[in-house]
């Protein structure tokens, strides 16, 4: 699928690049595969480097950022707004959308072509599916999406698969774990979308309610995947490089007792970890309720405050890209 | 009726301008005449291509605006925002005011006066009338009034004469139309304050109980205007230079067989565009709930979008020109 | 008690100060002692001299603040954001926490450690005593409390403590008089505890439902203060250097007949203050409720909104140390 091209239409000076990422919308981890990941992970690296050693830099200094958010999250928000300003960028936050011009009734068209009158680029969380490309349909700014309900989160699966780079030095030959509720979870399902254009062995585990759904099986074994779907993240956490882990909420359960049968299966602690390999990453998209337990925080696999910081320097290097300052 | 100005307190060493703008405040249209306006739009022109050729600029840099919304306005909190941002300057948003000291029974002026003691100038929007010449009252730092209830909301009249005057290059000489709620629509009551400066014919077209008060019709015709009260927007669409598009809510009318009956007399299609003049400007401040159809985008006449970057270009150019810097 | 150290992280390159605030908490004001608050005031009123005469600085340039408010304050969060600015850095606003991440059953701990990857300094303002304390516990970077419930609520103590030093001159030798609600008034405590670092004399004010804590009286007077607990602010009006009014809620009274008797002997008036000395300095933490009524606004000891700026300057002066560029 080909990236939505915009044509520049504030920033004319710019030098169009080589990388594809100029002026184009992020929707979707469709858009990406390996070559474009390499290059946005090699301009992620830089910011980091840009970060630690300076703090900040002004590629971006001049222009506007649009955090137009329709549901609350300070994670992503936070993250996209600390991404933008440590380029040196100005952030417009939208975030009481429900008080506001929406609620009289505005269509979301409206909305991106008044903010797109006064931003150079436009974030947006938006609880429908589709939302975001809507919105590319109708702008001539760039969008990029930060979570279309149960759509597409693409910067999140990004920085999840760079964390994996990061923590393992690679993403070729790695055993990754899938854990918690895999049938709801976007952030499972789009990670697992981009890590199967690589050569990884998957293993999904689940309470059998809330099993990955099965065309998504299928479809990574049709990219000759292995697959492997368990219940008990004590059969993997020996054998995997990266345990992915996620809530398994009470809500989803009609049987509660099949909830207490389970739910300690997807708890992760130290006397677990006792099991794991020496190199690995134990990540989680955050906010955690004791999937976790505190106890493992100081165990160095212990990846997902790393993956926080990883998120801004995704986000920096696709603001960077798409404005053509990468 | 003279700018009410103010000393300069922060900022001692910006020269005082000729212009008349510098450290007032702008509470009302009435402080507007055809040379004052003849300047800002100067400053609006120079804004757009300083945004345009650049992005931004830096003459704002180092000062503060204070965005205090006592009531939600995506659209104009927004505006004012990138406004100041384009110009390097910075904002301290404050949307929640019912969640804050306010509800802790502060009166507006000490609310006021705690936020120039932080900041360079304050935008204020609040629900009731006459609540921005209060704030002026008791600051020492400008206050722009970014709509005061059923009161005034000058820069969106500003906005719209800069688009008038914009998409057809002239404002002597033009027929104007105003149509739909002309009884409570403060956008039209400014916009038509603003025009009867200049040599313009009124054609007024709203439902019988949504007329423009009759002393405003009379103040129009007294000032020499030809005015025009109608019903349909068809009787009115092949002759007039300007149709500006305000919204006719159900809700005002108590009986409903009437509502009905006009409802349809005041709705924008691709039908009754071709009916239009091949030069004219389709104005609406928007947000629009149907008014206009979706259809009519397209249409080089439509202009309400441009209107919305306008709005950023005028209050760019009060900004730089109240703080001395245009 | 010791500064809470912290090992820098994300400014390397910047040079270890002398004065001890590089890379602390400021979580108390058990923190500090008349030379580090001489210092402070120093640097604060560097501060001033520097807003006074060029708007801003760019001292802080690059540097991100989080401004994290689990409960709103639109008047200390302002403040911080204003000082952040000021000195040329950004802030990540972030005020709807009860709508977000923590809604889900965040922990304050994760919460932070996520900012923290994002900011170089995090802002906290939480219902809870102690939060502050937690999250520093946590962080790698520096903390600043900006109000943990009843607990402290150090820069509003700072920068009272500064005013009073800014009005009168001095610190040693003065008799100050706290009036209101000294039983939970966290800023009287906060102040009281400061103050007493000092060659003061006290006179706390108040309905005997109200008073001061035996515990903090002892504690005064233990440390060699003369402290005179009286009913009615027109025994002490004539006597004082400076005159600290907070609140007498109607709420705290079960008997109402008691509120009548007494609420009239905490409103401080125009024919009151012709009582009090020439020089003295008439103090409130702001928001004010009919406690000093209007018309003592233009009296020149009245040094509330002075007071209000001088929060300003301190914050900056705390930010700046704190960022080791004072």
């Amino acid at each position: 699928m080909a990236l939505n091209a915009k044509s520049p239409t504030m920033k004319q000076a710019a030098d169009i690049s080589d990388n594809g990422f100029f002026m184009q919308d992020i929707l979707s981890v469709r858009q990406f595969n390996p070559e474009n990941l390499t290059y946005i992970f090699h301009v992620a690296d830089e910011m980091r480097t840009l970060v630690k050693r300076f703090g900040s830099a002004d590629l971006l200094s001049g222009y506007l950022l649009a955090n137009l958010f329709y549901e609350p999250s300070t994670r992503t928000a936070s993250s996209f707004m600390a991404a933008m300003m440590r380029l040196g960028g100005s952030v417009i936050p939208i975030n009481e959308v429900h008080y506001s011009s929406v609620s009289k009734g505005e269509s979301l068209p409206d909305t991106i072509r008044t903010l797109e009158s006064y931003a150079d680029i436009i974030v947006l969380r938006h609880p429908e599916v589709g939302a975001a490309q809507i919105a590319a349909d109708y702008a001539s700014k760039p969008i990029i999406n930060a979570g279309d309900g149960v759509g597409e989160h693409p910067t999140q699966a990004l920085l999840d698969l760079y964390t994996i780079h990061r923590e393992l030095g690679q993403l070729d030959g790695l055993k990754v774990a899938m854990v918690g509720d895999l049938k709801n979870g976007r952030t499972v399902h789009s990670l697992t979308r981009l890590l199967s254009r690589y050569n990884v062995e998957f293993y999904f585990v689940s309470p059998d309610i809330l099993k990955l759904p099965p065309e998504m099986v299928a479809e990574v074994r049709a990219r000759g995947h292995k697959a492997h779907e368990v219940e008990d993240v004590r059969e993997v956490i020996a054998a995997v490089d990266v345990l992915y882990v996620t809530r398994v909420q009470k809500e989803r359960f009609h049987d509660l007792a099949e909830y207490d049968r389970v739910k300690n299966h997807y708890i992760i602690n130290p006397e677990l970890m006792a099991l794991a390999q020496e190199r690995m990453a134990l990540m989680h998209p955050l906010p955690r309720v004791g999937e976790i337990s505190y106890g493992v925080d100081g165990d160095p696999r212990a990846a997902y405050f790393r993956q926080m910081e990883n998120g801004m320097f995704i986000r920096m290097a696709l603001l960077a890209a798409v404005l053509g300052k990468a």
